[in-house]
């Protein structure tokens, strides 16, 4: 086996870029006794090479921002994109790829965007992309569907895919912090952005699940296709009446390819589990994905979906996979990557069958139960449990409905009716009951 | 790409593989789909091909008792062997391995015995053994360590890999049924073999074990070597007590790189660990490992681990990865097969450090707990909390105490002298409490 070193081409030295660096750096020997060569860090691509003259882990000499010097570094087969974004970073990776240099990529953005056209265009050049990092950080999600559960339909993804979101939902469930104040916290701690508009939300984890699931169903997802709802208008009575049924709040990316309708369901949007299910148990910044396979039945991976080195993590395994050769051999010749097959037809979200929380503000006062229940009952919506939380003769009080199985569009018109009626104080509260298949 | 099927020899046809076989039948399609080609059964070694003669997934004439004859099959380059067991099994896949033919496996026993020699041979004969069903049956956490987490040091596994025990302690947990009541539960219910000693003794966790410590740990573990303990002799009154603290009970197969001691820490034994953990809510006849890397931190994988379906789930994917060619390629170019290794070094079981549960039946009089907390004070073991759960003035009543971390010899030594006080009734029941690392 030679000894010559894998050379690597790092594109960003941020949060992620640091991770890898310093994981190449101090695990040298470790990654030289699994692979049989070092891995090296030959050129540094960022925007400011000022920054990093004290970089620990990478001599200052290594960065650039002349992205043709970068590109002409003689000997670096492989390309690590961890900068993120689009724009130029796509200019890079196709550069990267023109030159027939292998590409690990962090980038869930342009993987949900342009995905199946650079993963073509790198099958076309006799090269591989590998893209672990991009979706739940150091989970290696993306290589359980490919590689381990091959053998399955995939019926359904469920995915707590948002480290954000889920220490706020965990704030909120658990310490009874309002939306505010546990979104303050999280920023404070670091686990949320000054603008957390992306993770709060749905997209970011939209775009992760249209990743997975065009790995899973086969097929080509752009992460505009997922029909996304935030956490941000929650109310913390929501998630204590939920509780009291049993039900725990989390921000699941869901793809099912049975929701209802024609196609394959794709969600993002705050939904009750029952508090047993083990995807209620993953709290705080952790992420998890459940796979349903018609074989294998539920699986589940669990772990950390950001962070420095749990991202690193991935990107490095990644590294190793295509250093090896084995990646790239499998990327070659197994039918598994989305630019393979054509595009997935969404179903219409209207079309989703599901159980549902309703909360309505109602008057409390003789005949209202029964204005609503007509009304949903002229929709085909029946009604499986009611609860009123206070009393108060006269005034507008919490009246909580749980839905049978259910067609969304139609609860969304009966809804519209709903909170037209007098007796009806503000717009009905409407939140999935997601029932997880078990056995 | 050649449309000629990828054709494999079958040994034996039970449960799993009558699953592989159903699988290949009936998913034919979407595997030519992914891996370019079909998948065909060329010839099954059974012991009495007469009792396959109305197998509906596989032709009756392919059936053979004959070793010769069906390791004469030409055109045969994978063996899929799921008929388990050591002895002539062993012979089978060593004959496998001379013709040159790869080697998919579900058996634990023989890998956890032979594996390292096994897959020398396949190395020196230019093949691979491919083996994802062997630990956990259908949850692809081989692969996950192999190809996913290879950028870490493993620090520890935490496993529930005996879906039989796991079913029996959800059982004596949630619907408080005693050992032998949920055993025959489990027995009726097909979750539980008629002699029942290889699951509950935790011996077959520790076959799983080995093999997946070995992997983790880049070194050599034969199953012999673990550290075994049941749960035959559990009590429910010490479930109660310990579910009063906030714990929950689980057979855990652990791996530890610094449990203590020298060398790797390696046990099955029931356990007590926080109910707040993943792994306290795995229920029922699921598995679950816990993997805990330098860089990632905490993961988990969940699903089950046993059954034709889920088993076959495994094996499957494993025939579609070696027939790609890319887990050839895997085997041949990285490191991380325990044959690369030397063999481990075992940290001595009384070596381990960890807080124990302790249930003493004490007399309830003065002075009593004083000459206990003496004993163990003099063995250097402290005690951080103590509860008597019955009163009755000179009766025998329970005494639970917490130690805090302490050496598990010098607390056997300190135990069987405090047994050999007149004031104790029967022996101490001694449970260790495993803190899961968290952040």
């Amino acid at each position: 086996m030679s000894q010559n070193p894998v050379r690597i081409g790092l594109i960003g030295c941020g949060t992620v870029g640091g991770g890898v660096a310093k994981l190449l750096r101090e695990q040298r020997e470790l990654y030289v006794g699994r692979l049989g060569v070092p891995i090296e860090v030959a050129r540094v691509l960022v925007r400011d090479p000022g920054k990093y003259g004290s970089n620990p882990h990478v001599s200052a000499e290594l960065f650039t921002d002349d992205a043709d010097a970068f590109f002409d570094t003689p000997d670096m087969p492989i390309v690590v994109e961890v900068a993120g974004g689009v724009g130029h970073i796509s200019q890079y990776t196709r550069r990267a790829l023109e030159q027939k240099k292998h590409v690990v990529t962090a980038n869930k953005t342009l993987l949900a965007q342009e995905g199946p056209e650079l993963f073509a265009m790198a099958r076309g050049q006799g090269v591989s992309i590998a893209f672990e990092a991009s979706c739940a950080g150091g989970i290696p999600i993306v290589n359980a569907i490919l590689f381990g559960l091959s053998a399955n339909h995939v019926d359904a993804l469920y995915g707590i895919l948002n480290g954000t979101s889920n220490y706020i939902l965990t704030a909120m469930t658990r310490r009874g912090q309002s939306y505010a104040a546990a979104l303050d916290e999280a920023q404070e701690k670091g686990f949320a952005e000054a603008d957390p508009t992306m993770d709060v939300s749905g997209q970011d984890a939209a775009q992760k699940l249209a990743i997975l699931a065009s790995l899973a169903f086969n097929t080509r997802i752009t992460g505009d296709r997922v029909h996304c709802r935030g956490i941000d208008k929650l109310d913390l009575a929501d998630i204590g009446f939920g509780a009291e049924l049993g039900y725990d709040i989390k921000l699941l990316a869901i793809a099912e390819s049975d929701g209802g309708g024609e196609g394959i369901s794709l969600r993002t949007e705050p939904c009750f589990i029952h508090k047993d299910q083990p995807l209620a148990q993953v709290l705080g910044s952790y992420n998890a994905m459940s796979v349903y396979g018609h074989a294998v039945g539920q699986t589940m991976y669990y772990g950390r979906g950001a962070g420095a080195l749990p991202t690193a993590s991935a990107v490095v395994a990644d590294i190793i996979n295509v250093a090896s050769g084995w990646y790239p051999h499998a990327f070659g010749a197994l039918n598994v990557w989305p630019d393979r097959h054509g595009v997935a037809q969404i179903a219409d979200p209207d079309d989703l069958r599901s159980r549902f929380y309703l909360r309505i503000n109602a008057k409390d006062m003789p005949g209202v139960l029964a204005k609503i229940t007509a009304i949903l009952g002229k929709a085909k919506i029946s009604i499986s449990g009611v609860s009123q939380h206070e009393y108060g003769a006269g005034r507008f009080v919490p009246l909580v409905l749980i839905t049978d199985v259910a067609r969304e569009g139609d609860l969304k018109r009966a809804l519209a009716h709903i909170a037209l009626l007098d007796v009806i104080s503000g717009s009905p509260v409407c939140l999935r009951i997601v029932d997880l298949p078990s056995d």
